[in-house]
């Protein structure tokens, strides 16, 4: 459990580098990551490779203490290669190139530069694989950040064509696969087949999925040619910093080529920018962010990175991007580090070291000011290495599993059926809803074929069963909306879903809700946004008498959306089953076992006492935004 | 009165046909509209034609004892129609391509196309046109569904240049009538006259009316070359499926070409999608659609059909596209049908029988499900189809006469000059009204010379009086507002409007008011929205003095849009001018005569005791969505 | 003082011009503004003149005693000047052309179109120039009216690097500059810079600054080219007539080149279209407009001006272009002339003299109907007319000068860091505290270097210090929020700011606020929207503890965006210090002190005892939408 952080000696006077150095392994930092904005720095001509600032760089952080982790520069190609490779660009849903002058300003479909990337790759690999101070790397930076997944260029069409040829064989498979006769879509060949966009109405939704599949690809393609590259020229580890709430690529695909995967961290970014939350509970957490939006990112990351994962980047300060950029509340710099470690992270890097007074990110806080004298944040890192060693976290198996699977998500933002039906905001309700009665939780991925490790495993919105393990699974499994509701082509199947072993239950039909008609529960709360009519003997009944729950305390499907009064009666009901403890945690408290440590972590605005609220825990009071362990 | 379905032969294996049929037959169904949709498989590359399929289709239906209506498809051009003819894609107002990959992709104005389509329209008459089992046709599929009725293509603009070519003989009569010296927008000849988009702020009024009246006129033209190549060869009835409020072409002047309106009426998707009641009138009857909506279209397309018409496609469960879809309330499949049949349709035919499992709609409900088990709307079919015998409505004339014409809501949508000014609103308030008095209504198209049918006609918001007969209208006359408030040309009239024969009122200026700023009227109620400074003698006033109403009781002209208060009471008083019987309907609960016949027709979630709010009824309650009719 | 109106003799016959004439005189008028839309009547084809309309109504006009402002009509470029240079047109941000079809339909950037338009002023001034009746001219018309100043055409990216090239010498220097090593944005040479439009995240903050610049400087240039060609030809004084809340170019700019600034005040629309008020507050004002909104303009003009400056289009009734357009209120087409003249306006002049029944504009209100009655302001205009004599209105310096400057707007635009953040809307939150003390101000300009003519100087939002005269300023000073924040370069300048000699300030961080949290003041009030971390000694502190404002009560830094009570508490307590008096007018109520005279406006719809609240004034009440003047 080592802290970071993120470092541009390229916009500092190189006789600051070594004050800098000195003052970060002062701090307590260990790693320092560099370079990956750098491309019009190394290589400011094509050619033309200016080596030997970096050179210096690393050397003088390295001969301070610090560890390197070396960036790919590969999110910022220069001028100049957007002058060799014209059509480099991404174009938007429209059909307006997406240009110079920003970052990420590629198509991931473009073999021009993927050839470019695999060379700045190699090339850097050729000089820092072996330096001992370069102890990790990473590729790129923040697939996906400002929609960049899909592209609509020339280089994607062709690419897309290729793609279908492969998956489908034949033109026939392809219009029998998206039931192309509906609407007289068919193909005579490959070649007429062009991108989802600029249509009339909406497209084929099966035209749809398999563009996002697609488009997915090409990111773990691109991904894994530079992984290719540096692989023989370094032992380091290989790792992306990913993103927030970014569903439009599969990050477990991405992941299997990589060693460590890690995330980009801004609560309050993210809650204000990216929540489904009412207004009033963004107001409530502006200054510390969503109690779980942090934890269920740092789960599944755990389990892209197969175990091993970090915080690349954790936000320090106000940030610049957010509708509304508050200051964080006192200790917050500190908490958010120590969640993710309680999470098993194995690092966690501040973004970043000293605020640039210039270019886009000039009102983006750092560790310092941009007179160096030090923000809120430096203090609170320095708390954190001070604290550190006399914790080691475990992280085990957690006792629950939930399945998030980023194919379901294509599906239901391609077919929503009703205007709230995100797939992300579904899976995130059963997770705060689990977080709320205290379980720790492990994010489990689609194709896992065994899920006996969990002692209850939930899934909600999974598309098609796929390879999931829930024929043999014994343990208690909470199954559903949706679940199972299409065959993955894209249709319907038949017999009717949800074709879950070992529960009768038959969704007759479905129907979204108004976000002001719930449909009112017999046992208590109601479903929301969503509703199946589902036939078969009821576990639990809808008001108006329509089964809402078919199946076993064991085993069970689950016709909609539960509210937050049903989600926790439910998933508290199910937990029991299981035969695992319950809590019922008041706003913004929440608590995460790892190995033989429990850690409260307090969001709030205000103190609590823990024992009262979780048995067990030390006596006292738990501070308004603050941290707490002991050994449970 | 029958009933019908819309059925997909190419949709399912050829062995299902058969059962499909006599599941019809036996439901009571009697119509089965096919073929709309099936241009690839009916000729999967140019000239190369597969008929077979289609007629065995034919037969097997026919054989079944259905009669069938073959629809044309050119609602879908197949992909090689589309490299044939690269230009014949519509482009929307910012010059985007509105391509291939869903439906209706084609531009109005492209003659490549419609060659094309009467091309394939002509195949099909020579094929089928004297087939005993084919005994209607429908021609193409929802004109202006995904608001397709205006394109910017190449295509579009020649065909405008020559249209107003056609209308003015001059450049010089142009530039008069649309008053092009006002920002030296004065052109020299035709050619330089581009359509009226991607313009720096608004175009010309009179320009746009000028782009709508042309862009209606396109789609009348292509509709019509369908029906000359279909006339020659098929004695049946042709039809086209109308939409609901859909304004933007004429449908009196398509429907002047056909034999027969039919519309498809999703009353629940229009309530959610495109209805401007209030939130909470949406989430009341959310599960049974507003109750003057069906009925308002189904006058307006007796009209449009000359009193032919039918319900081409008539919901029957959850659909697809709404922000939400939820479940119909039990008995609305069948209440739909009977309201139909209190207006006169002499077929409802639900869309579709067997829910697709594919594609862009198979979320869209049957009769059937997928897995072929009954749907809910099946059974309510077939209660349906038992009903019928037992009645036999003549439509006759209503009591009231309503004015609704095209021109008006291009016009209004040109310039609506306060936000909220739409004219399809301002006529469905009105309707609204007379509903809720339980009047009967006839719409009237706006070149209706003879009024004296009715014993009281409405004429809110008609553009201009052009060759309606309101001189000699002896009967009871409400009329604005802003009616006759311009030109042909759209040009403010001098002297001043409303220009109403027998009424001594001036339009001095008026206001568009703020939906929180009503003007109250003296005798109760408001305008909002919209009210006229009126000279002249006071029927009545509003609360400042300024005059709201003048004229007589018999004849008058009217300032303002009156809220639902003023609607009642103003509306009341004419129609007891009138001599018309009224009543006080409460909500959901609504009445139409037709002939001998009286129905009641309850859209309200509970019962009402029918005689208490319509005397004469039968004694007992009319239950939550169901149908009651008697003798009158 | 003199009243006027616009007129376009092109609309109307040649026979009425001598009536409307002898009418606009008889009414009280004086000037008549002409000409400046009618181009295609001038020279309906390249070089070919038709004078001799506009020399008989200039001759007309002139002999029936009115003075003539003579428009240049080159915001309406005719058909034929496009079809001559077709890449005269600007772009929008997506790269979609903004063509012909209304008016402003041109690329300030666009050589070709100025060429013609400095040739048609040319032509004018030689035929005009002298004519005696010709006593003032307008150039073009409402420069960035339908946010025209940014272009995105290859004219405007040829232009830009020309103008980079000139301001940086060399693209090391603007790399520097700019910050470009942030994400290796760095170019190679000016070729390499486009306009900072169609990127994939924000582009460089420096960079959109630097376009803003250049697409103002390219306003002026346009401009500047024209007084250029007729300074030669006439010595009647050159106006342009600028817009309401306008600030994408510089207008002190511009108008450095001109004789006097003038501006076209709807104050109704810019309420209801252009005002960052509650719905109450618009609710209320519906019909008079924003008390505050027209006072500042015609002290931002006056400034413009140089002391001199016009209303030259004054609103006279309901409008066209609003979301919502009610009827004025009696009295307002009096009271806003009124205001104006107690501002300094030496003229008024309503638009128009007769409402057109054509084209765009056919709903705007006139001082005629259409059909020639008198509107209602014609009356209201004649009244104006009977009282100026005896008032002569002598400006002087007011008590209060408050900085505004249109580079700190473009700077915040491009850099807000919360939603709510817009300089205009702050400034003006000081303005309409100002104006409820009742206290006059004069507008300052961010170069004015000696500011010793004020009593009290307010400084909110002010990107950079410049040239401003703060060192040397002895009177008492408010400065902030983020005044001095950036460099020229928008760049974070170290040592942090404010910058503000004598106040011992630093802004350590800032954060911006959601609306619905205010950080409240310790002395009562909150700041909203903008807190900044301030360090330093507190004159004031937020109930947090944090410092709110720092210095001394004659010289404060304010670290925040004062709410309503805020802002009246901190603006009195500094008035106070200067030793003015202040008052506490109500809602509607404001002063103006010109000269010898103090002038009373009241905006409310209720009267008001003029004593209670302006203490020496005479007694009586004060009518809703009346005005009332006394010596002071």
């Amino acid at each position: 459990m080592k802290l970071g952080v993120c470092y541009y000696p390229e916009h500092w006077p190189e006789e600051q580098w070594a004050e800098d150095a000195a003052r970060m392994v002062e701090t307590g930092l260990i790693w320092v990551r560099i370079g990956e904005f750098a491309w019009s720095r190394l290589e400011p001509e094509e050619g033309d490779f200016r080596w030997e600032w970096l050179d210096r760089a690393v050397k003088v952080l390295g001969e301070a203490g610090l560890q390197v982790v070396m960036g790919t520069p590969t999110a910022t190609p220069p001028r100049w290669v957007c002058e060799k490779h014209p059509g480099l660009f991404a174009l938007d849903k429209h059909g307006h190139v997406r240009g110079f002058g920003s970052r990420r300003h590629y198509c991931f479909s473009h073999d021009g530069y993927r050839g470019e990337a695999v060379r700045i790759a190699r090339l850097m690999g050729e000089r820092y694989g072996r330096n001992s101070h370069v102890q990790a790397w990473q590729i790129d930076n923040e697939y996906g950040c400002h929609d960049t997944i899909y592209s609509y260029s020339d280089a994607a069409a062709v690419a897309f064509r290729q793609w279908l040829e492969a998956r489908y064989g034949s033109i026939e498979a392809l219009n029998d696969a998206w039931g192309n006769v509906f609407w007289s879509m068919e193909y005579r060949h490959f070649g007429e087949v062009f991108l989802p966009n600029l249509t009339v109405t909406e497209p084929n939704p099966s035209h749809v999925l398999d563009f996002k599949r697609f488009s997915s690809d090409q990111v773990a393609r691109l991904n894994r040619a530079q992984v290719l590259a540096l692989r023989p020229l370094t032992d380091a580890p290989l790792i992306h910093n990913y993103m927030g709430r970014i569903v439009e690529f599969d990050h477990f695909a991405v992941g299997a080529d990589l060693d460590i995967a890690s995330w980009d961290s801004y609560p309050m970014g993210f809650l204000e920018d990216r929540s489904d939350q009412p207004e009033e509970v963004k107001r409530r957490f502006a200054r510390s962010g969503d109690p779980d939006f942090q934890a269920f990112h740092h789960d599944l990351y755990r389990a892209v990175g197969k175990g091993r994962w970090w915080v690349m980047e954790q936000q320090p300060g106000p940030v610049n991007w957010a509708p509304h950029n508050p200051d964080p509340a006192p200790g917050m710099a500190r908490l958010w580090a120590w969640e993710a470690f309680a999470h098993g992270a194995e690092a966690v890097c501040y973004f970043r070291w000293r605020q640039a007074p210039f270019a886009q990110e000039q009102m983006h806080a750092g560790l310092l000011r941009p007179d160096s004298v030090a923000a809120p944040a430096l203090g609170e890192a320095a708390q954190v290495a001070s604290e550190l060693p006399g914790v080691e976290v475990e992280t085990g198996t957690a006792p629950v599993g939930l399945v998030f699977d980023y194919e379901s998500a294509w599906a239901w933002a391609a077919q929503p059926q009703g205007a709230e039906f995100d797939y992300f905001r579904l899976v995130f309700d059963f997770y705060r809803g689990l977080r709320r009665l205290g379980l720790s939780v492990d994010i489990v991925p689609r194709d896992c074929a065994d899920l006996s490790p969990w002692k209850m495993v939930v899934v909600p919105g999974l598309m098609h069963w796929g390879d999931l393990g829930v024929d043999a699974y014994e343990g208690v499994l909470v199954a559903g909306p949706r679940s199972g509701s299409k065959t993955a082509d894209f249709q319907m199947p038949v017999p009717l879903p949800p074709g879950l072993p070992g529960v009768a239950a038959t969704v007759a039909r479905v129907e979204s809700l108004r976000a002001d008609s719930p449909v009112p529960l017999e046992d208590g709360g109601a479903f929301r946004f969503w509703r199946e009519v589902l036939e078969g003997e009821a576990l639990e009944a809808a008001e108006d008498g329509v089964p809402a729950r078919i199946g076993t305390a064991r085993r069970q499907y689950l016709g909609g959306w539960p509210d937050d009064e049903a989600m926790m009666r439910i998933l508290r009901e199910a937990a029991e089953e299981a035969g695992l403890e319950t809590l019922d945690l008041p706003e913004g408290l929440r608590v995460r076992d790892a190995g033989k440590w429990r850690f409260a972590i307090n969001y709030a605005d205000r103190s609590w006492k823990l024992g009262k609220h979780i048995p067990g825990a030390p006596s006292g009071r738990i501070g308004a935004h603050d941290v707490s362990w002991w050994l449970r």
